[in-house]
């Protein structure tokens, strides 16, 4: 099932701001990293690549959570929490591309042959 | 064992930014909120209530992750992983007090009565 985003909340997601991804290590430790994103009105999607901890971690326990923080009103967030549900070959890292356009900065891409799109399915929403 | 924090990233724990806290739910899912804190130059302080979420959670499992981004440059984090130490009872919310001067704000605190003190241990440091 998936959650539907409050209208009151959902600048935060349209908005370029950088937000916080939580998952769980195998240890049991929590990793909690910034994250570009970019969602298309029912998922979210993040660059990654292959070889890092979070897609190992992500293999381990899908369970994820993305925090986003109004940086003009920190009073004001929005949290969601639900799983990956692809993981697909970002083919001439294009959708990094992408969100290099929509966060507003441009530079080489030296891990472009290992770049990949999470798919993050929201099933539950938390604001403030 | 007490990780060390780098001379490079001390300053994001020094500076009143409002910080991400990571925890795990008994669900299994992950819970990730925005955050005061305060460094004492060896282990790292929250307010919280008895009543809230993270309460439960941390009950459940001590892991927490705090991850602090610079605001000025968000390519630069640093990102805390660690366990809860202690818990104790906030006496007159003087420790809430005292967060609400480093942030720089003052309002009324309602839930005075039910004001905890976190203490975090840093097992583990990440930095970008």
């Amino acid at each position: 099932m998936t959650a539907t985003i409050p209208e009151t909340h959902r600048d935060l997601l349209e908005r370029p701001i950088v937000a916080h991804l939580g998952t769980v290590r195998e240890s049991g430790h929590v990793h909690v990293n910034p994250m570009w994103y970019v969602y298309d009105g029912e998922k979210i999607r993040f660059t990654h690549t292959t070889g890092r901890k979070k897609f190992q971690n992500l293999q381990h326990d899908p369970a994820m959570t993305l925090e986003i923080l109004d940086p003009e009103n920190t009073g004001r967030y929005l949290e969601l929490r639900g799983r990956l549900e692809s993981i697909e070959k970002d083919e001439g890292a294009e959708f990094y591309k992408s969100l290099q356009r929509r966060y507003g900065v441009q530079y080489e891409i030296p891990d472009a042959d290992e770049r990949i799109v999470l798919t993050m399915v929201v099933e539950q929403v938390a604001k403030q």
